[in-house]
């Protein structure tokens, strides 16, 4: 859970934020991921917390409000986690392999907030906030198109690609990961993504 | 709306469905597919369609009976459109195009319906019904199985990649452009599909 604190920047060392505010916002976003953000209540995350409704609403005034932090959180940290792993010096072939292996372990480790926040992004109705965390995405979409037009001006990549539709093509098997990887599988999702970019890198046809 | 007739198999040229059925569908859609399902009432349909709510639960007994429907016609209807186009004859590569692009080709005629069922896919309370839908699910997945492994076995395609997750990385770039495309951009869906195919295909590296 002090994982999640960090995610949501929630107080830092010497001021942490509370055991409780924390287990709240873990067991919701798994209720949202799970029920969809209409299908879970309130009530449904006090009585999983096994706590009363005075107690969580002294907390949040509201589900929005839960999902507001965790939807803006998750979108921004996920740029600053490939910021900090995005290192331009290496062959842009390894980078465009970091930022797709790091977005994969992003979400393995914060799988329910980021199903949770998934579910919200083009819906909630502040429209400052929206277009602040339509913001951070497109840093995060601005680093991948970055990476592919380093390929193309270093040779290592076609150049009659479409950048843009080159990064929607990384992007959907990051994405989708999300919709169909469920955890005990066979691999974990850094190994899928680990072979999507050996396929989206060296392409199905066998080399002649 | 005859299209939609055809999609959900609504009667047939004999006794072809209601106008007022296929209206309450095709705004059911839209309303589904935008503010999802939960968001959408049965007030808001009646009211779209300019009809009672008298005469709109004369045609349905709830939400759920529309999603039912039409969420069981486009899973079965994409599996049959993409059988009728398959052709084993065609080499494998241009068969997965010709997968590609009729999926795309589907999905841009009756965006609607297919954006408001991808919503349910999972929620669907009848065991029977679910397990029915599924079973359409995977026909259609078999068939682009079947495509690699062809391509596989005539050696135009890599034998060391995963039939599986080659599927799974085709499937990303088709199923993430339904939440990312909206129609009057420079590209149509097909369009779009067919760079995706030729980047999937090609890959992205400068052949040496």
């Amino acid at each position: 859970m002090r994982d999640l604190a960090e995610l949501l920047e929630l107080g830092d060392e010497e001021h942490p934020p509370s055991e409780r505010k924390l287990q709240i916002l873990t067991v919701a976003c798994r209720l949202f991921a799970t029920k969809g953000f209409d299908g879970a209540s309130m009530r449904d995350i006090a009585e999983e917390c096994g706590i009363s409704k005075a107690t969580l609403y002294h907390h949040f005034p509201d589900k929005n409000a839960i999902l507001r932090l965790v939807s803006m959180g998750t979108t921004k940290s996920i740029y600053l986690h490939i910021a900090a792993h995005d290192n331009p010096a290496l062959p842009p072939m390894d980078r465009l392999k970091v930022f797709m292996v790091e977005t994969a372990r992003f979400f393995e480790k914060f799988r329910w907030a980021w199903l949770a926040s998934a579910a919200m992004f083009w819906n909630d109705p502040q429209v400052r906030r929206r277009k602040q965390r339509l913001e951070w995405r497109d840093k995060y979409e601005a680093v991948l198109r970055d990476i592919l037009r380093a390929a193309v001006e270093n040779g290592d990549m076609r150049e009659d690609l479409d950048i843009a539709l080159a990064g929607r093509l990384v992007s959907s098997a990051t994405n989708w990961l999300t919709r169909w990887y469920s955890p005990g599988g066979p691999l974990t999702a850094v190994q899928i993504v680990e072979q999507f970019h050996d396929m989206i890198v060296g392409g199905f046809q066998k080399p002649r």
